[in-house]
């Protein structure tokens, strides 16, 4: 069981709201994905994810492939009930993943053999594998596996890379997704318009439940990576959710609802955290800076979370100096209610045809800083 | 503010149940002190340790000490407030810390100087400064300064530390707890018996809020330990509390309860925690265990624990293999759930003078395992 209702469209930008129904629960759109790697989302517990209002995660197919394993995982019932989270959950192709492994991976049309970055075996992924894994996942939303250039990349490699990412869509929806699950597509291409527009135009008619946008935040320069994102999402349909892969600083957030873009995933918040940078509405501050040593002050006063209603910076610069698992937590919660927080409104502004002023209002208070 | 009520003495034992009054509230005795260290129990909030009912925690005066300072920790309005903990606090001198640094400290009847083990900086600790760093951090309950001899030591070693020990205690008192802060003495001699009793004797001649039993669990037979906890309990007023200091494993605490002991503080169910080391009525179970790589059960079917209730064994050992800080959190929360059942169990027991059935019964499950 899978739709997606197209519920408001913005006057003055292509920012929209929308609403996904899964089996598992409804997203309202735009929405930000917090991601959970291992089955879990780093620090936080299922119930805190349900407290911060997160309506959907994603986990990491390349991650759990390799540990504990799908068919472990399919044979407990699922990922659902492995991690104990019962809203919806959004599984990629492990194909980035593998990308990233650099000399540890080699393409072929066929798929992709890469070894294990934790004990050097050997696998081989392919599109049929990529649907199987994320099948016994169980998750709500699965992605097609693709090839993402990197950048720079020649117009030569970009359009062979998007020949075999198509092929890959291809066979990715004839090994067809799990039992009521959603399959998305991928628009790759580079930075190069007409690659993308090629991309786009074959997997609409290839046909999917939702369409990403990826290959982006490879090292492009934001200019051609806000132009591509402009261009791109509007030649895909509508009436289906648009994703971009990947993208997550709040800026990302606020420019890509802008142009259209529905869903977000990002591992900036989390990862943040874990570093101590936190995040505020006058820009990121860093715990660890000496001048919080006695300061009383929560992170962010103007911030209403748990961490901040409770704790001091000079308590948090403590937990994070003496590497304290607490302060994984806190700042988790803080960071994840700031993300939350911020895509509430952006939804508030889009409903009351706002965008423009929240952009405004946005950008100045991080001026303020 | 500080008073201590014995309510019942068992019949058929030494065990007791006590009320202990302090300005953060109430403890019902005995008592299992999860450990605070750094100030904050590993992986927990303050309203996880609500949650699991621990009604007092221990910090350490050692690690405070050096990070962030305890003169900051005033100035921040003391440690209830820095940690966002408003029940009663216990903390240690900071003597047994600096005894276990070895090489990097020495003692002199003045106090005892020593090197930070995070920056090797040069400090002295004396049972002044002991008092002081206490007052500071403003517990509800503050420890004197003592000498932990090592096992073995040679009777003339341990008379020498006693006569130190007990000099020290009389400075303490001297330098006076903080502020509605309660002071306890700490008996040493080893397992000498005519030296615990030297001890004892002249520390109730001092007069303290509570006395408690030190210098066990450093080496020496179990024998040896039981037969001192037995013959110096009873040495002590029955009208204060006496703290078995650092002994926790769940026997360590029905022995001591059936000796006359009313609190226990240890880093054992924290520490094992985060070794993936659980506990349960039938034993401790290693969560890495390949055993358990498919099992959907609970650590403890017997446990109704948040981790038991909605985690399996199969996703506890995949966490824990993974590193997820999650682990970390979901194992302390078991530890804890069943120590604080352990001791409520107690109690109940030895309210109805059914101590020795209770004893029995909790043996004779260790057995079944």
């Amino acid at each position: 069981m899978f739709s997606f209702s197209l519920e408001h469209q913005e006057k003055n930008s292509q920012a929209r709201l929308g609403l996904i129904r899964t089996a598992h629960g409804e997203i309202r759109t735009p929405v930000f994905m917090p991601v959970g790697t291992q089955g879990t989302v780093k620090a936080l517990t299922p119930e805190d994810l349900v407290s911060l209002e997160v309506p959907i995660i994603l986990a990491n197919t390349y991650h759990l492939y390799l540990r504990p394993g799908h068919d472990r995982i399919r044979r407990l019932g699922g990922l659902h009930r492995f991690m104990h989270w019962d809203r919806p959950l959004l599984t990629d192709s492990g194909g980035y993943q593998v990308f990233s492994l650099g000399a540890l991976r080699k393409i072929t049309p066929e798929g992709v053999s890469f070894r294990s970055h934790l004990d050097g075996s050997s696998h081989f992924l392919t599109p049929e594998l990529a649907m199987e894994i994320q099948a016994a996942l169980g998750s709500d939303i699965a992605m097609c596996l693709d090839e993402c250039p990197p950048y720079p990349a020649t117009y030569e490699y970009a359009c062979s890379s998007l020949e075999l990412t198509l092929n890959w869509a291809r066979r990715c929806r004839q090994a067809r997704a799990g039992e009521g699950q959603a399959l998305f597509g991928i628009v790759q291409g580079g930075v190069f318009p007409d690659l993308r527009r090629e991309s786009a135009a074959a997997l609409r008619e290839i046909g999917f439940d939702g369409y990403a946008l990826g290959g982006l935040s490879v090292g492009e320069p934001p200019e051609e990576r806000l132009e591509t994102i402009a261009r791109t999402l509007p030649l895909l349909p509508a009436d289906r959710p648009r994703y971009l892969m990947g993208l997550g600083t709040p800026e990302d957030l606020v420019e890509g609802v802008e142009r259209g873009a529905d869903m977000f995933d990002c591992v900036l918040p989390t990862r943040n955290a874990r570093n101590g940078m936190l995040f505020t509405r006058r820009g990121e501050i860093s715990i660890k800076n000496a001048a919080y040593a006695e300061d009383p002050g929560p992170i962010d006063p103007e911030c209403g979370c748990y961490t901040c209603r409770n704790y001091s910076r000079a308590y948090l610069r403590h937990l994070y100096l003496a590497k304290e698992l607490l302060s994984y937590r806190l700042h988790t919660w803080h960071n994840l209610y700031y993300f939350m927080e911020l895509m509430q409104e952006i939804r508030q502004a889009v409903a009351n045809d706002r965008f423009e002023d929240f952009k405004t209002t946005f950008y100045l208070q991080r001026k303020e800083s």
